[in-house]
């Protein structure tokens, strides 16, 4: 259970439906505009949901916007789902904030600031610029075989996601894009993602960063192991028990960040199949928080189309994309904040004196 | 025939093949960048061809970048193929020239520039900020039963294109986007496009900015008939006669537009069916242009489809737009030049310290 006075909790608690006056009245707005109706495309959907999350039309620029790169190491890689060893979660952690990994590349085209949390990196970190060091526990335990961590970790892991949602609403942010880093957290997401969706592991289990197929039958077999164990030690609906027994911390932290948005009425944008399996987690806990959420991009790995489905959601971009680190969000940024100045600022046919079709 | 000496002709002898060089270059670069191979997707085989459009690993930034919207009129509708009275094309043009349009909002959001290009409205307009005034003729005849134009005419229109590109070019342009405006102008594109691909103009003719079922039979009539009148007077293989035979202004504009940006080395985006016209035609007069091309985004006019798969581009980004004016081509410049960073900006594994998987 959580704590009704943690962070998480008090988030959650203010979270409110959008607005369906705001929603319509876009609507309606968009069809003033000088442009054929429905011309747009799914931009004008975007556009009327941003109004909605707002609860106002036109919706406010969703700027600045900040990417925060959520990283966490995983006990799971001992068990061989994947071939790059655990020490590189904190050397990205290093290249982030010097600015050589793709997500800084991009969010500087973008416009978009990039702050790390170190919510649960084996290593210990040093300060560094656009470092936020929360550290809940350096990694967590082998899903395989047993839990990923303990309830108040998890609620602790929730907690940072909240607050440095508030942190970065309270400093300015009007736009919260979803990062990860953490070598090894496909498996935990698929997990979690077969857990809250009913599919099976073999169905959710991907290639992660690139695995061979006996490499992809070992991590199939762990997703189905923990899932085996968790139905075995943790009631369903127990949303909590869940996300402690499949991890991971920057998972957990990253449906904390989404809610954290949420209560803040900023919209969120969501990445691939990590930011998926958080969403999960987000909108068992919280229902309806998916509808404050974009979904950037479709990453290939199959858990995220599962996730997207069960969501109800509909990716902006897909390009076919399956690095994480927030790149899939970033890259979709530009798009949403396109669809808010189509509302804003395009001129109606009456302004505009353009005569509309007979 | 071209006349070898016009703005149009050099340019069209100024291009080049991409740079094989720096396309190989480009490929290996990006697996040696902090990130598994491959996991960027599309967004690495787009960093590529700007490499090899450049002729340099990395690529230019294709910053800044201009929209020009190309403004023309057409006989045809007075067939019956648009719900739009063609005044509204001049209407659109003032409305762009005052930046309440759909492609001024979404350029402001993405950094681009707009110009207009009057090559063939029929009202007279007056000088207006961003206005290029280079009318050919006050707009086309009607396609369904006479040529659209002139062959002189149509190599004006291509030469206004190939100048436009060269001006921009020379102004500091890094990035050329193709826009559009014209009432009735599917109709022409949908009939360029049945022409160079060899479909039906059933299957290459759709309801452009929303028409009903009698409308559309009336459309593809129309088609038909400008395909039969133009098979029985221009010959195989005379692109310049099919050009003229079956209009716009503006789609021939483009398409000198599109060599031009080619033939100084710069990359050019195209947008939606009125652009995949064009570029239809620009290739046939200068083979091999298309690889110096970009599809931004994926029209749901089913002409745009045939003419993607025709020229083997697979589009940027896919959100079911159908207005023109450059919007998807716009919407997908911020991704092209997230490209570039990739290459441009990001450590390698070696650079960054970061251990390589086992």
């Amino acid at each position: 259970m959580l704590r009704p006075d943690s962070p998480f909790a008090k988030a959650a608690g203010a979270v409110t439906a959008p607005d369906a006056a705001a929603h319509a009245a876009a609507i309606e707005h968009l069809d003033r505009l000088t442009k054929p109706p429905g011309s747009l495309g799914r931009l004008e959907a975007l556009a009327a949901r941003l109004s909605a999350i707002a609860g106002n039309d036109p919706p406010p620029l969703p700027a600045p916007a900040t990417v925060a790169v959520f990283a966490g190491d995983h006990g799971v890689v001992s068990a061989g789902v994947t071939p790059w060893p655990s020490e590189v979660t904190a050397q990205m952690v290093v290249n982030f904030c010097a600015g050589g990994a793709a997500i800084n590349a991009i969010a500087r085209q973008m416009g978009a600031e990039v702050v790390v949390v170190d919510v649960g990196v084996s290593a210990e970190l040093e300060d560094a610029p656009g470092l936020i060091r929360r550290k809940v526990r350096p990694g967590t335990s082998d899903i395989s075989c047993m839990a990923a961590m303990s309830l108040d970790e998890a609620r602790a892991a929730l907690d940072v996601g909240a607050e440095v949602a508030a942190l970065l609403v309270g400093g300015g942010t009007r736009c919260l894009l979803t990062g990860d880093m953490g070598i090894g957290n496909t498996t935990p997401s698929a997990a979690l993602i077969a857990r809250f969706t009913g599919r099976s592991a073999r169905e959710v289990t991907g290639r992660g960063t690139g695995i061979d197929d006996a490499m992809l039958a070992t991590k199939v077999r762990v997703v189905e192991e923990a899932l085996a164990r968790t139905a075995a030690s943790v009631a369903t609906g127990d949303t909590l028990g869940a996300l402690a027994s499949l991890g991971g911390l920057e998972i957990a932290a990253l449906a904390g960040y989404i809610v954290g948005g949420a209560a803040a009425r900023v919209p969120v944008i969501a990445d691939g199949v990590i930011a998926m399996a958080a969403l999960v987690v987000a909108d068992a806990l919280c229902p309806g928080v998916r509808d404050h959420c974009f979904a950037g991009h479709r990453s290939i790995e199959p858990g995220a189309g599962a996730a997207l489905e069960h969501l109800g959601l509909q990716p902006i971009i897909d390009l076919e994309l399956r690095l994480g680190e927030g790149t899939g969000a970033c890259l979709a940024l530009p798009i949403l904040q396109a669809a808010a100045r189509v509302l804003g600022e395009m001129a109606t046919f009456d302004q505009a004196g353009v005569t509309h079709k007979r």
